[in-house]
């Protein structure tokens, strides 16, 4: 996960006294603002004027902060992501399920569905957002990694396992199902899938 | 999957002697002039205008076997998905091995991977696309379905077994990885995933 903009432009009295309140007001209006252009307009939507426009930010602060529309996404899609792990409480069922029902919400919240829907496309098209994919990728699963990882030191999964093909295991069906399947996700599916999972690879299996 | 063009718009007399050759050999060119296209200019690239000139079959044929370019796409890519889907054996390890493969081959062949990638963003933004998307979701997990619905009755699957889920759990873990995580799928990843789901959903499982 990328360090907050303010810390990434921050000046020495701003690393002592932390980010400037304002500042993070502006951050966060501009954010906001750029996934409503997404959902409503799509990835061509997405550009500084609008931003400004939008959220009443200066189009010279924007730039300074982001200055492509990919990099503006990345932050902006991040927060989604950073809400949609729960800190692990230890207990593997329970923070699989945590994990994957945000899974769950992600690709039900317009702004993330559209974001990721956009991203897949422009895959291998745009260079400019390769890196927001793959940093898009690494934090997305940086929870059920650590979750998985963390279970198999307590010897609750296989200490063989696997975690990359694991990982896909879980989420992989969720993604396949709204995204090709254009289908809603039922709470249901999330546990369902979970305790699948659980019963294939869990220490007994 | 719907009926070749050719046999949409028979005539009596075709019906009978079968269509016309030349017809055939025109609606093949066309549709790789659309799959070109769509891997070297993406959707926009696809236009009647510019798959006649690349494949020299008239405007108006084009047009009157696909009114627009999702027709046209959803011909060209479910020849694609024909392929991919070899006839069943009646051995349940074969046949998924041979289905999953295909899935795999369909995420690394650039035509069918840009559809997919192209498909998955257009859903919910352009209605012309969704009976396409849905028709491809169709035919894309038919095989599968016949697959582990011929498996059940034979017993070599539990009665109770949801097939919905049981194709996420089988190709899910292989679009997350290509279209999300970009990733080159390894032939063992294809094994190792069938050999897990036999694992947790075999008769035994």
């Amino acid at each position: 996960m990328p360090a907050p903009v303010e810390r990434a432009h921050s000046h020495g009295a701003e690393a002592v006294r932390g980010p400037d309140p304002r500042a993070v007001r502006s951050r966060a209006a501009a954010l906001a603002a750029a996934r409503e252009l997404l959902v409503e307009q799509g990835l061509p939507g997405v550009t500084h004027v609008a931003v400004a426009a939008r959220s009443g930010i200066g189009r010279t602060t924007l730039y300074r902060h982001w200055p492509d529309t990919a990099a503006m996404l990345k932050d902006a899609i991040a927060e989604l992501l950073d809400t949609a792990q729960p800190e692990p409480t230890g207990e593997l069922r329970a923070d699989l399920l945590a994990l994957l029902q945000g899974t769950r919400e992600l690709l039900h919240q317009s702004a993330s569905e559209r974001a990721m829907r956009t991203f897949i496309e422009r895959s291998g098209v745009d260079p400019s957002f390769t890196d927001l994919k793959h940093a898009m990728y690494r934090a997305g699963t940086a929870g059920f990694r650590r979750v998985l990882a963390d279970a198999k030191e307590r010897g609750d999964l296989p200490a063989a396992l696997d975690i990359g093909p694991a990982v896909d295991q879980l989420v992989g069906p969720l993604f396949f199902r709204r995204l090709l399947g254009d289908q809603e996700i039922a709470p249901e599916y999330v546990r369902d899938t979970v305790d699948t999972f659980l019963r294939c690879y869990g220490a007994g299996g």
